[in-house]
């Protein structure tokens, strides 16, 4: 009988302490559903949370002195401002949909080292606007679009892949990775990096596209643990390098013994 | 019976591992009293250990192929070295303490990107001095004040924001952050970078003060994922806009959850 | 009978999760001996898993885009990868072994700024080969001896001691480093850099060494919180030189209270 009860606070244990370990080796990105409490916090900047520990706030008049330090466009009083601790491709993907859908523009993006521990980014993505209305809103539409893109990242301890397709590229895609505005967007991402390389010959093996940039520890990224490229071309051709890359690469990541999961719902 | 058992283990089980897991997540900081115990590690460099998982030696006579290769001052044959996983403002605010107090000059500050998985960095701080007991000293004033400059951190799993204020910035802020010495310092600082974002503009709306310079992932950091800035002034505006940046960075932190906690005593 | 069974079950839990959460701070490097398990993958290119988190790849005919994007010498059209999320130093002693051990050149050498929360890198090696055969030995070869090389380092909850010795470097750590070829070669390294300051100035006063060249966190290292040096001379000498850090390192480790271990089998 005292071997089934230490059996049993054991199963719990493992549990909710099992359960806790894991979401820190890999990225965390708690389906926090885009939730504004402002009224709640009592900051009226405030406008919500959502995955991959990211945050959304809106300051309607900027001070003087701030918007000459970060050496904003003077044309944007109002800002939005996106960040978060884990990702980077998925808030980027979110927040270019929410310049097609808004007066807004993108007026700052940097990425941290970060992921909680984790292989790879965290974000900063600022949107300038004349209004304060469309940056609040853009700031919204990227909060609730951010569970779309982490549909596309499978993890596990070890690592994961990050994958992104966009049938059009607008101004967020172009001004940070220099993807061609209107055209066909696709991302294929491993890490640790050496996931990368393989899905990234695979990719472009498996499609005729044309590569627009990569990024690898030392190259175009804040000395993160990845590889990858990003890519244009025939809208098919892009989706078809972007599975192919995924599929690969998640097999890879098996290789350590558990299987990759998503950590929303695919998309591609 | 068995029910209640179960409950007892699991309270106690959590205590234990909640609290170790949690200190992952956050900039950990244990409060390790500075405690010297040199003798019994039989390591006469050995100084104490502090907060932020931080460590001071001595080196009385530095090897001169060492001193050549680290470009360090001639003058200076003797070393006092503070280093940290976890912290850079509070071991600096402390160092600046220490050297206003005793006989030496810093000669090297460099900032990893550290704290444990965390949103910052780590420190590695190097006083000069002609005397190794005057080494000795800067390295013990800086692990006894430790705790003080923790005291203003403020943590959950999300991020942290942190908050120092000195009357009288001396040559360690000034090396490493231009702060003019002699004057008021503060530091207005939000982890991850979206919440530093406004609490670098609430500060300096609520009072009138000089920006000195400011820190965001690419720009002054080592790709930390935190905005802030570093302001000088009338000593009672500086108190006041690290007080106002702090209260609405500590409710955006807040948005999460869980209420930020400081991870000492707050002095400011 | 009630706190013997609570005291039965605490120190399972503690065993099952301490171990999980302790290997989260430090250098993470199970010993996933090398195991070749590409036919369960059915990925033809996959090669191994080894400590560290590191697997090892071979791309037979890599893509002449690829080949052009990352500036890959024309000669190699096959390539071997090594990437980890955990380490540098052990697979670059491995890989330099392979080097030896094939006929393969290092074409690419890359170190993220990782170790899965801790306070050091990973990496990214490729080797190139004009016939996969030659690339795939020297992927198997760096798996195969990469335990080794985690042999001699130490670490604990606040940071580890990385050493390493060879009588006889080789091209990788030539590139790497600029290690000379045939020479014997020395690191000796400590995390956080308060504990390298120490073991370098020790090493060097230990044994008439030449020092090739150093890390700090600013200066040749990824971000990291690590100081280093690597050395040359007398193959005694560098030995010695090595230990003696070793020694002094471990000693300042074990001031937090914890005695560093090695996690492997020590070698040096």
């Amino acid at each position: 009988m005292e071997e089934q009860l230490i059996e049993k606070v054991m199963k719990e244990v493992m549990k909710r302490v099992g359960s806790a370990s894991s979401s820190e080796a890999r990225p965390t990105a708690k389906k926090n559903d885009f939730n504004s409490t402002a009224n709640l916090l009592q900051v009226t900047e405030y406008v919500g949370v959502s995955m991959g520990d990211t945050q959304g706030i809106v300051i309607a008049n900027l001070d003087p002195a701030i918007h000459a330090l970060l050496e904003f466009d003077e044309r944007y009083r109002s800002i939005g401002v996106i960040g978060g601790r884990v990702g980077a491709g998925p808030q980027l993907m979110a927040a270019d949909d929410a310049v097609k859908a808004t007066n807004t523009e993108i007026i700052r993006v940097e990425m941290p080292r970060d992921t909680k521990g984790g292989a790879g980014h965290g974000n900063l993505i600022v949107f300038g606007a004349e209004d304060v209305s469309d940056a609040r809103r853009a700031v919204e539409v990227t909060l609730e679009l951010l569970p779309k893109y982490f549909g596309d990242v499978y993890a596990n301890d070890q690592g994961y892949t990050e994958n992104q397709y966009s049938a059009r590229a607008s101004t967020c895609l172009n001004k940070a990775l220099g993807a061609p505005v209107g055209k066909a967007f696709g991302l294929i991402l491993g890490a640790p990096a050496v996931i990368g390389m393989l899905m990234i010959d695979t990719a472009v093996k498996a499609a005729d596209v044309d590569i627009v940039g990569y990024g690898s520890p030392s190259h175009g990224t804040s000395l993160t643990n990845e590889v990858f490229i990003w890519v244009t071309g025939d809208s098919g051709a892009v989706r078809q390098a972007v599975i192919s890359g995924r599929e690969i690469g998640n097999k890879l990541l098996a290789a350590w013994g558990e299987e990759p999961k998503s950590l929303a719902t695919p998309y591609i």
